[in-house]
């Protein structure tokens, strides 16, 4: 790999070649996961290269398709599967500064890949009370293009589903990986070429994402005795049409008193809760609904009287509730499951039972395909990779559907099957397979059989120097 | 009834007593049914009273009481089952003169019960983008106060569920019936208490509605061969959680031909439509759903170039469907269906078969509680009561409830049982019985068996003069 020749290529563009500084930027939260830990710590580019602008990412694009150097993009690696991590070394092509919040319009924004969630929205409040219909628990780092090259949805899912979802994404602008590198603009059906492809086949240089009403979001903390109760508490509040909110996360203890410990002195220990963050003029009428349940408010952030310190509820939920356990006991793991509609709480029921104190529970009410229904995101007590291998078996052998987040290849995290659609526009924008190589396992070996059980080892994956 | 007392007692009040105009504020859409129109026809109140402000009003009521005079609330008079009609004559209370609107915030707003709903919107509009979540398809003529007093639902529904639901209604300010009226404020709970109560147990004397973010809605009309085929994708279309609509209307042949004259013209004899209202930024990504659907796009307000004289979608939806069948075809009727989830499509099919031509197929998509179904507004080629009755067993035999839109009592059309809450309500609130007399089957008649099979009658409905 000519790094050197690359070097002169880019002259006048923002590179770094401090080791330290570029294994820091080809690192994400991989280590949430003691196999990824393994596999990937290791890992590491040759250069990190930071366009600024769209002519520059042509330029750059163009310099390591001629030198046959790997490029693998990354937004601010808030991403916990390896997404921005480069298995065959090569550039690490940050869009961080194509950052960019060009037009705020009725219902839509438009920005550069590299804008932080948090900045869109502090922008589309300040212009129009308007902001984005979902963002990850990583809020206030994670970039927009990040979220959409490798995320599938959080809060405020409950009201609008997932990233996957005809118009949770009006346009994506994506540079292909040619010799004289095509800009193209996608839209409807199209989108779903570079949706949560990791950067395997195109680079995105413009979003145009779709903006909903912007309120005093109001977080409330649900108290209860069993993480049944607060499920099926979540459950029923999600079916609340009239009832505006963004966040309905149960939380099983040990969990809340253990590991949430700036917001301790509000729970006992050994009681479950359920997050919920409410539209300001949905709160009374969430109170009287809460009430008519029986539950416990145990922290209402607008008559708590001391906030200072506190995160956000939405820091306490999606991966930021595995970040916390994690912070509190480094053995902590977690999965990432589907409760199918309409049996939802039957398999959460069942599979927690199961399973025992091994696992604790941790649910993300959304709406999904038209209905309302819960990922899970337990946090597993983790011992062995056969352990954890035979606790994902029980989950698949009961109807719960599993996401690995133990894998970092696209089809193992999520379908387990080829994107045919992905995988052709892999083969028109990079030819040469020279981005985020060994993340598709439809283009390393297209003989792959997804259900031999076995893991997916990609021959690229650069050893230690 | 000593009208001239109550005239003195009302000195610088507006009151109406010309026959004409009395009897014209004495109506409302009860023709839609020839049940109602037959018992109905000759109702007509004595008096018209206009209060402006609550102190108006509450003088108005304190001397009715007093006279033992019966009142009957009315908005602009745009209900379908005599709501605002004074069965045993006395005062016709008009709150259309109570029509400020006192506060728009964000997700939130103020006004006196008779504001006109198109009104308010106008106002939240031009204050802050905002409008109100749902609204009945009379928006340009109904007032809000009507509308909570003896709606359910209508556009927005498909996003927000309806009226009854936690959260669609924030708070009610209540005059009662008394000797000395008291003035209540009602939040949560107890709003169920007033709404949908004809106001039979206390005047809305103010309300607080929440308010969604208003964009310029755009309006499209999807062609189909047949009205199954409407319905299905009419119920895709409503679990789309990412494409913002406000209305989802399948519609059968031969309605939209025969009976939506100004867009005759786009339309195929014998074509069955799906009426859809979709945000302006979710508009790409509805288009590409109806493609992948295989639909026909037969109306675009987009890139439709003459717009003059076409009515809004919501204008050819809900109850506007059938009056624009009435004045092509009067002999038509209609009942009001909720086709429970998940069976809402094979019921459909079901009792469509069942009933054949005599009945024209009419959904309106819905939340209904927390699930996406369908209300059906169907058609019905009318012969005599008897085949109409019929008509409704058939219907409740199959599974698909009833609500009577051929009574006028609040029980026969709505849930056929005491509704505990507005008659404990009534007792407090309206112990004379004066408010609205004959609409309360539970007041009148507490003994009424409503599995009898019979007509309520109400002894106190005043006989033509």
């Amino acid at each position: 790999m000519d790094i050197a020749a690359l070097k002169a290529d880019l002259a006048g563009i923002k590179v770094e070649d401090n080791p330290a500084i570029v294994q820091q930027k080809s690192r994400d939260f991989y280590w949430y996961s003691p196999v990824l830990k393994a596999q990937l710590e290791h890992v590491t580019a040759d250069l990190v290269v930071s366009p600024k602008t769209e002519s520059e990412l042509i330029s750059v694009l163009k310099a390591c398709y001629r030198l046959g150097i790997p490029v693998t993009p990354r937004g601010t690696g808030t991403g916990n599967y390896g997404q921005a991590m480069p298995l065959s070394g090569g550039v690490v092509l940050s869009l961080a500064d194509m950052n960019e919040i060009r037009v705020i319009a009725p219902g839509r924004v438009v920005t550069g890949p590299g804008a932080v969630i948090s900045e869109i929205d502090k922008a589309a409040r300040a212009h129009s009370a308007q902001e984005l219909r979902i963002h990850p628990s990583t809020y206030h780092t994670a970039s927009i293009g990040g979220f959409i090259a490798g995320g599938s949805g959080g809060v405020g899912s409950i009201n609008w589903g997932g990233l996957r979802d005809f118009g949770n994404i009006i346009r994506l602008r994506v540079v292909t990986m040619e010799e004289e590198p095509r800009i193209l603009e996608l839209t409807g059906e199209d989108l779903h070429k570079v949706t949560h492809a990791y950067g395997t086949n195109g680079i995105i240089s413009e979003v145009e994402m779709p903006l909903t009403a912007a309120y005093d979001w109001v977080d409330v903390i649900v108290g209860f005795d069993t993480f049944m109760d607060a499920a099926r508490y979540g459950n029923a509040l999600g079916l609340q049409d009239g009832l505006l909110t963004k966040l309905i996360s149960p939380i099983a203890a040990p969990a809340p008193f253990t590991y949430f410990k700036r917001h301790q002195k509000f729970f006992r220990d050994g009681q479950s809760i359920c997050l919920v963050t409410v539209a300001p003029h949905s709160l009374d009428a969430f109170l009287a609904f809460t009430r008519r349940w029986g539950a416990e408010i145990v922290f209402n952030a607008v008559t708590e009287t001391d906030l200072k310190g506190l995160p956000p509820n939405f820091e306490l939920s999606w991966n930021h509730t595995t970040l916390r356990a994690l912070r509190v006991d480094p053995a902590i793991t977690y999965l990432q499951v589907l409760y199918p509609f309409p049996h939802q709480i039957e398999r959460i029921e069942k599979i927690h039972a199961l399973i025992g104190d091994e696992m604790i529970g941790h649910l993300e009410f959304v709406r999904f395909d038209g209905n309302v229904t819960c990922f899970g995101l337990p946090m597993i007590r983790y011992t062995t990779e056969e352990r954890l291998e035979e606790i994902i078996r029980l989950h698949e052998e009961n109807g719960c559907p599993i996401f690995n987040p133990h894998r970092y290849t696209l089809e193992e995290g999520g379908m387990k099957q080829t994107d045919e659609i992905q995988l052709a526009f892999k083969r028109e924008a990079d030819p040469k397979g020279l981005l985020n190589p060994g993340k598709m396992i439809a283009w390393e070996n297209p003989a792959y059989d997804y259900k031999s059980g076995k893991l997916f080892l990609f021959k690229g994956l650069q050893q230690a120097g």
